[in-house]
C-alpha cells in the first residue's frame, strides 16, 4: 500500500519469506492444544467448539477498538496499524490477540488492498488469507444461496404460505464485485423454469447471513436467529420466516464448521484470530462475536478493529455488536495520516504526497469529529498517526502540535516499516491512557441510544451525535416502510447505517467536518434474523463493480505455483 | 440407500459411529509423510504437489473403472460397490486405492443421496464430504463467477475487444439445485448497472471450470487450459477466449489450492482419493485426472468410477478422460441391481420391491447393451449384482441363470451390508478376468473413435455403437453451430454428449434396450478449455430444481452440534 518505488518489497514478498510458526505452537502460546484446534493446512486453524465451552467461565481481558478517521480511497492502514498494536503489546510482556475480519474475494479481485494488513505488520499466511482461507466466506454464501433457492421452489411447488413473489425480501449472493448482478430478473424460460420475478445479489460481505454469523453466540442462538429472520410477506403482507420454511437445521449445519473462529497468526507470531467478514459501509463492520468472546478469554488485551471511520465501523461496534453481546471496550484508537488529513483538507488524489501544513490543519477537523464522537460512548481513546514513509517532517510536527494544542492523547506508529517496533510508543501512550481512566474511575462505554426510542429517533440520534447532520430526511419509500416496521412490532431492534465510508455525510463529496447536511434515508430493510434495521443512505450500494483496470488482472502464477501480483 | 426399516442404522449414524484413523497415518499406508499433505482437520487432507512431483517416475498401477447399466431414479449404489470392491481387494492383501468424484451441494440438499457411498461401504467422513469438504467446488464456482464479472466489466468499460453481449458463452455457476436462475436477465437498473443481457446459471458440476479442472495435467496445464478458454464472441463472431482477458493468472490462483488431490478413507480404512465432480449426464462425469494418476502411482489396483451408466460416464471416461490422460484401463466392474433390471423390465416404481422374475428377464437386455459396449472398448469386465436386502432368492437365481446362459463373468455383492466382506467374490473375480485377459494377451483398450473424423460422424459414433440408436438428427441450430464449430477449426475434439441417465435414448420414458430411435442433438457448445464438444441432446437441463420436499428439510442439528437426516 506504502510502495512507492519497486526496490521496495511488496506486502506479498514479505509475507512469502516470513518465518511463521506451526499454528498447533501459536495455539499453544494462549493455552490451546492441538485437540482444540481443526487444522488447516499447517498455518491456519479452527477453534473447536469444544474448546470454546471449556473456556466460559474464565474472566475477560480487556477489549481495545481501532477506528480511524474518514478514510480516502486508498485506505489509511487500520487493519496495518492493528495489527502492529497487538505485535507491540506482545513485544511489551502482554498476553495479546487480535480479532479481525476475514476479507472478501470481491475487493481482492477488484481493487488493490486486503484486509490482513501490510508491510512489517500483516496476518499470515496473507495469501490464504485473501483468497479461499479456511472457506468461511463461501459457506455463508452456500447457506443463503440454498435459503433462495427453497423460497423460489416453495413457490413454485404450489407456495403454500401464500408467499407474495413480488415481497421476497431475501437476496441472493457472491462473494464478488459484480455489478451485473446488481438487477436481474430470474425464473424466465416458462413453464418448468420457476416463476419470473425481479431479484438482486448482494455481495456476501453486505449479506443478512453474514451478519447473523457474526452476531450469533453460539451454535444454538445461530439456528434461532436463522429460523427467526424474515425472507418474504404474503400476499397479505404478513412475514414470512425461515422457520416457516423449515429451512433454519440445514443453513446451520451448512455454517457449522465456518461458525468456529479461525486462528493465525501475525509476521511475530502474534496469535490472531480472523472470522466473519461484513464490510462497514453497506454492514456492520465488524469480526465476529464468537470470536471476540474467544479472544477475551484467552488474552489479557485483545485489539479489533471495525471497519472504515468510527461514523461506521465504531459506531456499529458500540450500538449494535456490544451491546448484541454485552461487551465492554476498555479503549479505543483512532488512526489517522497525513494524507487523509491533507485529503479532507481539500487536497485532490493526486497531489497527496506533497507537503501541505495548510490543508493538513483545515483536514484535522473531520479528525475532531470522531473523537468527539468516540467521548459520546464514553470510551477512553489514543490517536495513532500512521506515519508514511512519503510524509513530510513538517507535517508530522505540525500534527503533534495540533494534538497539544487540543489536548488529544496520541502516538506516531511506524508499523508498516518496523512491525510491531513501530508501534511500542501507541501501545505504551494507549497503557497510560487505560490506566489513568481506571485511576480516575471515569465512566464507562455507554450506547448512544436505548432501544426503546422509536427508529426515526435512533437514526436522528446517529445521524446528529455521530455524523453531525442536521437530522434525518426518509424518502417516501422509507416512511411507507417504517410504518410498516412499526406495524411488525420490530421497532426496538438498533440501526444499522449503509452509508459511504468517505464522509461524515451521504454525499462522498463532502469532505472534512461538513455542516447543516441532512442524511437522506432512501429505503429501510428489517434483518430480523442479525437483530437490526438497516437503514440505507445516499447511493449506497450492496454489490461493488469491478474498476477499469481489476487487481484480477495483475494477479498470475509461475510455473513453480509461486504467487505474484496479490498486492 | 437401502433402508427400509427404521431398525436399520442410516448411512449418517454408521459413518458417525466408525472408528477413523488420522489421515497421515492413512498417508503412511501408502507412502505419504505428514510433509507431503495439508491436513484439512484430523481425517482429511490435500497431497501437495511437491509430493506429487516426487512420484513422476514410478511406475503405474492397474486402472479399474466401475460402471454399470441404466440405473432407475434411485441409484443403484455404484459408489457403494466402488468402495466396497477397495476395501474387498485391500482385505485380500492388494495395496488399493479408491479414485472418486466429490459430491455437490446440489444434489445433496436437492434429492436424497450423496455420493459418498452407502451402508458399510463409504468413504468418511461422510458429513464433511457430503457438506464442504475442503472447498474444492466452492474456489471452482467463485473461479468460474469471477470470469464472469471480468467479462461483463470488459464490455462496461469500454468493450475493447468488441465482444458481442449476445454471444457470451460462459455462463454463470452456483453448486446449488436452482431451476429460478436457469434464464435470467442481467445488467438491468439502468446506467452504472451494467449492460442487460439474457444470461445463465448452470450447477457447478456442469460448467466448463470443472470439467478444466478435472482434465488438467498439473498447474501448468491448467493454466494453459483455463487461457484458451473460449468465453465469447466479437461482433465479427471471431473467438474471445480467458488469455484475451488476461484473467488466466487470477483463476488459476484462484484454483492452486484445490487442485491438489484431496485423501479421505473408507469405512475399513483403505486410502480414496476423492477429488473433482462434473456430473455424467451433462458433463464429463470423472474424478480429476489428477487424482487418478497420483492414485496409479500409489497403488497397484486404482479402483474408480464413472457416473450414471456405460453409456454416460464409462463412454465418457474412455473416448475423453483416458484418451487426453493416456490412461490404459486394465478391466471394467459393471453394476447391476435386481430392481434397475426390473424397471427396465417395465416395473413402476412403486412395484419394484415385488418378485417378477420375467420383469428381470426383459430387464436384462438393456445390461446386456452395457456388456456389448464396453467389448467394444476391449476392456475386459465383471459384471456385479449389487444385492439389496429386499432381493428375492428366485430372481437371484435367475440372474445367475442368465450371466451364465450368455456366459458373462459375474459377481454378487453384499457390500452396503458387510462392507469389504461382501465384495471379496467380486474382487477375486475380477482379478481372475485380468489375469486372464492377460495371459490370452487380449487386445486392449481402445478408443472408439480417432480424432480426426468429422465431429457429426463421432456423434453417429456415439449413438450407434453405445447408445444402439439409428443415429443422430442435428437441430436446425446445432447444424449451424456445427459450421461454426468447423469454421473455427475445432473439429479434431472429440465429443463430450449430454444425455439422460435413465435411457440408452434421449428419451428418459424409453427403458429396456430401446430399438429404432434417434438421438436429437438439440445443441453444441465448444469447451475448448476443457479440449471437447459438448452435445446436448433431447431435453437435459445444466441446472437442475428442487424436488417437492427437498433433502434440504429434512437436515437439521441438535443443541449439541449432532447433524441429522443427511442420509
Amino acid at each position: 500500500m506504502q510502495r512507492e518505488n519497486s526496490k521496495i518489497r511488496s506486502d506479498l514478498e514479505i509475507a512469502q519469506s516470513a518465518t511463521l510458526l506451526p499454528i498447533t505452537q501459536v495455539a499453544d502460546k494462549i493455552g490451546l492444544t492441538e485437540n482444540d484446534m481443526e487444522l488447516y493446512g499447517k498455518y491456519k486453524g479452527k477453534i473447536r467448539f469444544e474448546a470454546l465451552h471449556a473456556l466460559e467461565n474464565r474472566r475477560d481481558g480487556r477489549l481495545i477498538l481501532v477506528t480511524s478517521m474518514n478514510p480516502t480511497p486508498l485506505g489509511e492502514g487500520k487493519s496495518t496499524v492493528t495489527i502492529g498494536l497487538g505485535d507491540a503489546l506482545n513485544r511489551l510482556g502482554h498476553r495479546s490477540i487480535l480479532a479481525l475480519r476475514e476479507p472478501s474475494l470481491g475487493p481482492v479481485m477488484g481493487i488493490k488492498g486486503g484486509a490482513a494488513g501490510g508491510g512489517y505488520a500483516q496476518v499470515v499466511p496473507m495469501e490464504d488469507i485473501n483468497l479461499h482461507f479456511t472457506g468461511d466466506l463461501h459457506a455463508i454464501t452456500v447457506a443463503n444461496n440454498v435459503l433462495a433457492s427453497i423460497i423460489d421452489n416453495h413457490i413454485f411447488q404450489g407456495n403454500k404460505l401464500g408467499i407474495d413473489p413480488g415481497r421476497i425480501t431475501w437476496k441472493r449472493a457472491l462473494d464478488a464485485n459484480d455489478r451485473a448482478l446488481r438487477n436481474i430478473v430470474v425464473g424466465l424460460g416458462g413453464k418448468g423454469n420457476g416463476v419470473p420475478r425481479e431479484d438482486h445479489f448482494e455481495i456476501t460481505a453486505a449479506s443478512e447471513m453474514m451478519a447473523i454469523f457474526t452476531l450469533a453466540e453460539d451454535l444454538v442462538d445461530l439456528k434461532e436467529k436463522i429460523a427467526r429472520t424474515v425472507v418474504a410477506y404474503t400476499y397479505e403482507k404478513k412475514p414470512v420466516t425461515v422457520g416457516d420454511l423449515g429451512a433454519e437445521g440445514a443453513l446451520t449445519v451448512l455454517l457449522k464448521d465456518a461458525f468456529q473462529p479461525n486462528l493465525v497468526q501475525t509476521l511475530e507470531n502474534t496469535p490472531a484470530l480472523v472470522h466473519g467478514g461484513p464490510f462497514a459501509n453497506i454492514a456492520h463492520g465488524c469480526n465476529s462475536l464468537i470470536a471476540t468472546k474467544t479472544a477475551l478469554k484467552l488474552a489479557d488485551y485483545v485489539i479489533t478493529e471495525a471497519g472504515f471511520g468510527a461514523d461506521l465501523g465504531a459506531e456499529k461496534f458500540f450500538n449494535i455488536k456490544s451491546r448484541i453481546g454485552k461487551l465492554t471496550p476498555t479503549a479505543t484508537v483512532i488512526v489517522a495520516t497525513i494524507r487523509a488529513l491533507k485529503f479532507h483538507g481539500g487536497v485532490n488524489r493526486e497531489e497527496l504526497y506533497d507537503e501541505n501544513v495548510d490543508a493538513l490543519r483545515e483536514g484535522f477537523h473531520n479528525l475532531l469529529k470522531h473523537i468527539e464522537t468516540i467521548k459520546e460512548f464514553q470510551v477512553p481513546f489514543v490517536v495513532a498517526l500512521n506515519r508514511f514513509i512519503t510524509d513530510k517532517e513538517r507535517e508530522i510536527l505540525e500534527f503533534e502540535k495540533l494534538c497539544n494544542e487540543y489536548d488529544i492523547p496520541f502516538a506516531v506508529t511506524e508499523v508498516w516499516e518496523k512491525g510491531g517496533a513501530g508501534g511500542i510508543q501507541l501501545a505504551e501512550r494507549l497503557l497510560a491512557v487505560i490506566d489513568q481512566a481506571e485511576k480516575d474511575h471515569s465512566p464507562t462505554f455507554y450506547p448512544l441510544y436505548p432501544l426503546d426510542i422509536s427508529l426515526e429517533e435512533k437514526m436522528n440520534v446517529i445521524a446528529k451525535k455521530v455524523y453531525g447532520a442536521k437530522g434525518i430526511e426518509l424518502s417516501p419509500k422509507a416512511e411507507r416502510q417504517l410504518r410498516e416496521l412499526e406495524q411488525n412490532g420490530w421497532s426496538k431492534l438498533p440501526i444499522c447505517m449503509a452509508k459511504t465510508q468517505y464522509s461524515l455525510s451521504d454525499d462522498p463529496n463532502k469532505l472534512g467536518r461538513p455542516k447543516d447536511f441532512t442524511i437522506h434515508i432512501r429505503q429501510l430493510k428489517p434483518s430480523i434474523g442479525a437483530g437490526f434495521i438497516v437503514a440505507y443512505t445516499g447511493d449506497i450500494l450492496t454489490m461493488p463493480g469491478l474498476p477499469k483496470h481489476p487487481a484480477a488482472l495483475k494477479i498470475n502464477i509461475d510455473d513453480s505455483g509461486k504467487v505474484t501480483g496479490l498486492f
